[in-house]
């Protein structure tokens, strides 16, 4: 059996990102706290956590990150079962879509996250990397715009997120006077989220536009938004985040025909308890827009 | 002298994402954009990118991005001085804390974007990932809460962000009827926003309070907020960015008297030409809270 004090030590470490303040959170010292690396590391015969140039673990340490969170999950399993053991809250590591992130996910879990006394270690990644760290096991569950399927993992569809392009009136009548055309598309500056996004490209095809466009980047859902609300350009956004300021006025569509859905998944391996199948329940009764 | 079509062509794969779309950005065939490439990459003797499992730079061709860069915005300082060259926006890579960007950063920058023709290439990075990014001439600016001179750079002071810890009325009424407390500090699920985030550590500290408690992780900004607009848990967040929710009644401060000051600096490569100098000059001048 493996020695789970070993593994809840370099959870802790990796967790507060230090041996000293790992240590304060175990009521250890901090050099209890490096004697059960240390172990864990001769027992495993190689290295799990590289100290430099940050604190992370190393593939085999992650794995072992996995695996006691799996155990952790099983054992809040047990306690619900058994309630008489001692009871710490769960954390659950998820993989998530900023924008999710910034528009329906609090709402839709805040009462289960209260009920179940769980807490949340929330990843912010594009739909490929969220899916292959489901895959490498660093995270239980995965929300993204991807149905593509990961053997060992159930796949439940969400709903639709809705974008539109949005801007200041006065962004669309100094570049879009005459509407959406593609001279204005060429020299109109636009928003993208990041090297993966692929809104803008979309909607841009949808217009029958394929050349060039100049546009800032800005990997942040709210920064999107304050960036084009500040008159700086125009991007997708789903109407949702910015239904106030679309009422205030601040932002209107370019084009108000034009909306792009987003479906989006969740991605959770089987098996992981029924913490993870009742979360996937209540998830699937979510209103996305 | 370099060949610059090389470095574009570079430059263009890695902010497109893909040969076939820095073809059509550049009007190039994709074997074109592939030729400039190793054309490039047998000039230097070695490989300026690396394609799997994702298109991004090596060190090498790094070098290379950040030098064109600074090429192009000493051709900007050009073009206004000789204004009837060809004209074509820079964009301008900058290494920004999360909260600015989601607070004061568009409302100050966004006239300058438009008067200059500037596009933003934001980065969000804690400041220790920022200033490396800087030192390694990645990015031509870093916005971070860290004076620590880089050589070669100037740090320019921009002022303080003023930080409350805010939750819902029902949760302060749950988690701190008797107000903050130690025995309250153990069992209340604060929210925080990655391993490198001290303010919630800081303010425990100011409290009195080093043992462990209760956290969500949530690397969002606006997540964050959301999270704590959903009763889901408390957090030290920027004033500027709740007013509203304070306002409404929808979050309150659980310790009024308690507010944590985070100063904020500017760091920027000197001899980066006149646009940076006054983009610097102008940030000067804002308003944080």
């Amino acid at each position: 059996m493996i020695d789970y004090k070993l593994l809840e030590a370099l959870a802790t470490v990796i967790e507060c990102n230090g041996f000293e303040r790992a240590g304060e959170a175990l009521g250890l010292s901090q050099s209890a706290v490096s004697q059960r690396l240390k172990t864990l590391e001769v027992r495993l015969g190689q290295p799990v956590l590289i100290r430099h140039p940050h604190l992370e673990p190393t593939p085999a340490g992650r794995r072992l990150l996995n695996h006691y969170q799996q155990v952790q999950l099983l054992e809040r399993d047990l306690r619900s079962a058994l309630p008489t053991l001692e009871t710490a809250s769960p954390r659950l590591r998820i993989a998530i879509n900023a924008d999710s992130l910034a528009t329906w996910w609090a709402d839709a879990v805040g009462r289960f996250c209260r009920d179940e006394g769980l807490l949340l270690d929330l990843v912010i990644e594009d739909q490929d990397v969220g899916l292959r760290r489901l895959r490498d096991g660093e995270v239980a569950a995965c929300l993204c715009a991807s149905d593509q399927p990961i053997a060992g993992a159930r796949c439940v569809p969400l709903g639709t997120m809705v974008y539109h392009p949005y801007a200041t009136p006065a962004y669309i009548a100094r570049y879009f006077p005459q509407g959406p055309s593609e001279a204005a598309f060429r020299h109109a500056p636009a928003i993208v989220y990041g090297p993966h996004d692929q809104l803008q490209h979309r909607f841009l095809a949808q217009c029958g536009y394929h050349g060039a466009f100049p546009y800032h980047l800005c990997p942040s859902s709210e920064g999107f938004v304050r960036l084009a609300a500040a008159g700086i350009g125009y991007g997708m956004m789903p109407h949702r985040q910015v239904a106030d300021l679309v009422k205030a006025g601040q932002l209107a569509s370019l084009d108000p025909q034009r909306r792009l859905e987003v479906p989006l998944y969740w991605h959770f391996w089987r098996h992981s308890g029924a913490l993870l199948e009742r979360l996937t329940g209540m998830l699937g009764e979510v209103q996305l827009t």
